[in-house]
């Protein structure tokens, strides 16, 4: 059985490229994860990429997503556990309803190779051994390249390096003297706690035609931001945001 | 004048976003940088992309890129004076071939926000104030997401950090910490040098008929890294190449 693991961007119905298209058009049956998270308008904006790009000659088989801790104890391997349980239920489900012969398809936010765990979930799969699988994956534009093109932004400063976290780990990094860092997974603006002067570039929901950015020196445009992504969640039913900080100069 | 960078992917012809190819679409006169460095076959890659992906009623201006030291004293200012340069040539170009309510277009390898000057150039050119400019920048997929395409790779440890940095700049990142990078502009394999024991994902010429991709203890498969690279560079007289390093566990 033939998995593809298809990047379609972060949001916008064109942010996908045209490998991606064609390997939209491979697929025979989708499989998609219901999150059950009140977010029906995501699973719109996957069956608008659908719509327009493919000519509809595909099943898609909504796989319900086990249940998970949002803020355990021990982050590792609650994820690790959740993935373990997802790999069993999309074995499942392609043992009972996909022929070897077919081709699956998995749509995967933005790019597949950040901060995503369809490839760790498909690896698992396939150790487990009871399905022969082989999966290939096409890569996407990332919500943090969207980013940077609507700030127009050049993530390194000349030759420097950059970081890229999470919220929960923005402390920890800046501690170790990182001081160009883009930040995903953040959901309480963990930047809001920083010591010393930044600059921020953020963005919510890039792509959709509700999105928001801002710009500017962290402590004078927080309260903007708040606003913009309360307004983000009320335009779409979610938000979803990301953002480079840099150390003042 | 409307100028607007549009990221092409790092080399596949269909590597390039539906949005990219309507941007393209769009452009009346494409500005190209000739590097003059025997590397032919990179413009022959933009070609074929214009060629399948637009209707070619556009014009092209190659513009003489102006000489650049590759190895400087003073890294940063050298890399300035060299915008300014070219940000002196592409105004005069603009200047006198392209009329006020044409739309220009640039091809920018792999995504824009990744160690590329075009977004810094037409800053540039915009701050310099002789022309009335507005531009915009479409995202494209980066060099190192094909990487991880082609290896299967999830760039983060789950919930960890990723630093992206140069080869110039390995060292002093692998001595502040870093044990999770992503290296670019290395043309030196700086690798090579570092203590301890590394994994590495690499590639080369991703995204051309010609790409090569090596995985492996560091210390094991540096040899089959350099035929690799010595291979794709035979091939289509050029080489670039990329890395995932993760210290090993
Ligand atoms: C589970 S990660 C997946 C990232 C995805 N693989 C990518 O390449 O963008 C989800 C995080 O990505 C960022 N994100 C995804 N889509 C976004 C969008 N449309 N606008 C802003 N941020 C987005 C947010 O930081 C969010 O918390
Ligand atoms: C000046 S930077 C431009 C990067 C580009 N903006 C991107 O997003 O990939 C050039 C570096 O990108 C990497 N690179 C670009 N194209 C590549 C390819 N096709 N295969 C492997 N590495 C590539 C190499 O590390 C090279 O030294």
């Amino acid at each position: 059985m033939r998995l593809r693991l298809i990047g379609i961007g972060p949001g916008g119905p064109d942010d996908l490229t045209v490998a991606a298209v064609k390997a939209l058009e491979s697929v025979d049956v989708f499989l998609v994860a219901d999150k059950q998270r009140g977010v029906d308008d995501l699973v719109s904006v996957r069956e608008q990429i659908l719509g327009r790009h493919t000519t509809g000659r595909y099943r898609t088989i909504v796989v319900p997503d086990p249940p998970r801790d949002r803020a355990p104890e021990q982050y590792g391997t609650e994820v690790r556990d959740w993935h373990a349980a997802r790999a069993h239920a999309y074995e499942a489900v392609l043992h009972a309803e996909v022929r070897d012969d077919e081709t699956v398809g998995f749509l995967v936010w933005g790019d597949p190779s950040l901060y995503d765990s369809t490839i760790r979930v498909v690896e698992r799969i396939r150790d487990r051994g009871v399905l022969d699988i082989d999966y290939d994956v096409v890569p996407g534009v990332s919500s943090i390249q969207l980013l940077a093109a609507r700030h127009r932004l050049v993530f390194n400063r000349i030759g420097g390096p950059i970081t890229i976290t999470t919220g929960r780990r923005l402390g920890t990094e800046v501690a170790s003297g990182a001081d160009n860092i883009v930040v995903m997974l953040d959901g309480q603006l963990a930047c809001r706690d920083l010591d010393g002067d930044w600059d921020i570039w953020w963005g919510a929901n890039l792509g959709t035609s509700d999105e928001e950015a801002v710009a500017g020196r962290l402590s004078e445009v927080l309260d903007a931001i708040d606003s913009a992504r309360a307004r983000a969640k009320a335009a779409r039913g979610w938000v979803m945001d990301t953002y480079l900080l840099r150390r003042a100069e």
